[in-house]
């Protein structure tokens, strides 16, 4: 893929970038997985990591996933008209000053694991000032209700997509973007380019848009799909179960719909679902990893993966939230969750807890020493 | 508690220094959670983790757990004679040895998390040279066969309680022991203590010694917390339950049956069990956090909270092992566990992957904004 200029057509030569995991590195994964001194098999759910790692890189081991980046793509959603969250809509923008501060969740746990953050502006309602780790990449003041028309037009989808495209190839290819400064340290901070990315979001009601994707997507009916997002009442579910089913119905997205992903994203979807499956996207071109975060993240890489089913090889599932949307998104993308704690916070915190146990499975191939190696005896060693 | 010369009974001094959770420090802590810029009970499983541990310091919030120490407890079982395991006992001290030379998994998972490393014999069957990172605290050259006789004499389960106090209190007070210098990063390397205790554990045969400790402990049937270690095949796991029902039999150890935990201990314990129980036991006297690893530190785990039920207060589940066992054990004690994959590798593995977890959520309480200082606004503002 050219690093250059952007092509005219972005979103369809990323696409075209995109293949699939190199078998060969994968068994070179397995084959020297099963050298090392450690009963085979015994690093479970974990020992999978590596081997995909491994074939998305074509080599064996996989470089190390570090510098990490973490982009909260931020975006406000027009069907919080509707009543479907308790929060008021300026939390998102408060919310953003927030990350930029380095004051909420995200900072902290992107500080642990060390991470750098960078918040990118796709759709707030209101407008932010230039500040030190923040993009502005607004492609409008938030989406349109979806219950009373398409939230997004075809082509601010097709921008917000574009967007995360591109923010997946300047977080790869020179680190933070001058623009941005970071917070919350490397690689922000740092020269590199990231070598794995993390998927954050911020958008008061973006559950609600997430479920009527979720549900586009798998056939699910709201009632399945839709959660109790940061925290409603019973009556407030209910009505929330409620939007999610009208505009379904309106966008004629029930089972067996056959419309095409870009469509899906552009009636029901949040201008951040868009950014977010453009980074998954962009990242997959780029044979880079990626650790989805919750729901919100796991919508946006249902559209990524209708639109390009490989672009999946290289992404880990970091948590299981608390939505229910979200088991059925990772269920539908084939993709087990490496934390399940009952996260319902968003912002990436569920994915960077996840990170470093994305980093220990791929070290293991690269510093553990093998049976032959160590002198250590196998098992049913001098047995019959 | 004292820090100078070892008390004549350390076990029971250090017994009556444990005491229960601070309860104002944990309403502190949960009233500090409450007004932080995050939906309420959004970080899931997560929250109860730094209220428990401001309880344990008795301050909210709570000091940072890091730098964090594993001390793998190493030690062989007299059972391995019959056939419970397809590898060979030499492999405790070979893997030991690997440990020492930095080559294991323990040591990777430790370095991407930056932990230190000790490694302490308390019952391996040869003799091990000096070595940076070993601490040479033997017992016995293993257990005894607990289906011919009582594993360890009263004595010798005694001293291994001590060792392990010992080692707690070593890597609290000095961090690494002089002897020991130390493999894979801080805390080794630092002048500084240990601010939490990580459990780890090697021995050829260990989860046979687990099964029939949590058995004795839990009142379960042989069947059901007997597993298949690090991996054998249906003939020798029918073997392996048949051989923990015989120990139980053998010492009067089935349901209902009374005894004190430094006799059952004794009668199917391990010297590992026991050092880690001591550990367990020695960092809650100290208010220490203690991360447990899997099936191994559960049994041990069960003997400390026998002996001293307020031992747990400061004890996270790091991780549940795919050993039926390791399930039965943490239910009894009340633990949840933070990460759920598989695992069934021992060493600190699984605790190792859970510190950056830990660590996240107490540093959640450090360093994030309340509603009112980042001008954040609340669920339902400006609503009748």
């Amino acid at each position: 893929m050219n690093f250059g200029e952007d092509p005219v057509n972005l979103i369809e030569e990323t696409i075209a970038a995109i293949g699939p995991l190199n078998e060969a590195a994968m068994r070179d994964a397995r084959d020297h997985q099963s050298r090392l001194t450690k009963p085979p098999g015994s690093l479970g759910v974990l020992e999978e990591v590596p081997v995909r790692l491994a074939g998305l890189a074509g080599q064996c081991p996989p470089p190390l996933p570090e510098p990490a980046a973490v982009a909260v793509f931020a975006a406000d959603h027009g069907v919080h008209a509707r009543g479907v969250s308790p929060w008021p809509q300026e939390v998102t923008a408060q919310m953003v000053a927030n990350f930029l501060a380095g004051g909420a969740v995200v900072n902290a746990f992107a500080a642990q694991v060390g991470a750098g953050v960078t918040v990118v502006d796709v759709g707030i309602a209101t407008d932010l000032d230039a500040a030190p780790g923040l993009l502005r990449r607004k492609i409008a003041p938030g989406t349109a209700d979806m219950t009373r028309g398409p939230a997004m037009t075809a082509d601010e989808a097709r921008r917000a997509v574009e967007a995360g495209i591109r923010v997946a190839r300047e977080l790869v290819t020179k680190g933070a973007p001058a623009e941005a400064g970071g917070v919350g340290g490397p690689p922000s901070n740092s020269a590199g380019g990231a070598r794995c990315l993390i998927t954050g979001d911020m958008g008061i009601a973006n559950t609600t848009a997430s479920a009527a994707l979720i549900a586009a997507f798998t056939g699910l009916p709201a009632e399945r799909v839709t959660g109790r997002g940061t925290g409603i009442d019973d009556a407030t579910h209910a009505h929330k179960v409620e939007v999610v089913r009208e505009a379904l119905t309106r966008h004629g997205l029930l089972p067996g719909h056959g419309k095409e992903p870009m469509e899906v994203l552009a009636a029901v979807g949040g201008l951040e679902h868009a950014a977010i499956a453009g980074f998954v996207l962009g990242a997959a071109a780029l044979r880079v990893p990626v650790v989805l975060d919750g729901v919100i993240a796991g919508a946006g890489a249902l559209v990524a993966a209708a639109l390009a089913p490989d672009a999946l090889g290289g992404c880990v599932a970091g948590h299981r939230s608390a939505e229910p949307g979200h088991t059925a998104a990772i269920e539908a993308l084939g993709l087990r969750p490496l934390v399940d704690l009952e996260l319902r916070l968003g912002e990436g915190t569920g994915a960077l807890l996840a990170l470093p146990l994305v980093q220990g499975a791929v070290r293991v191939l690269h510093e553990v020493a093998t049976f032959d190696s160590a002198g250590v005896s196998e098992k049913d060693a001098g047995r019959p």
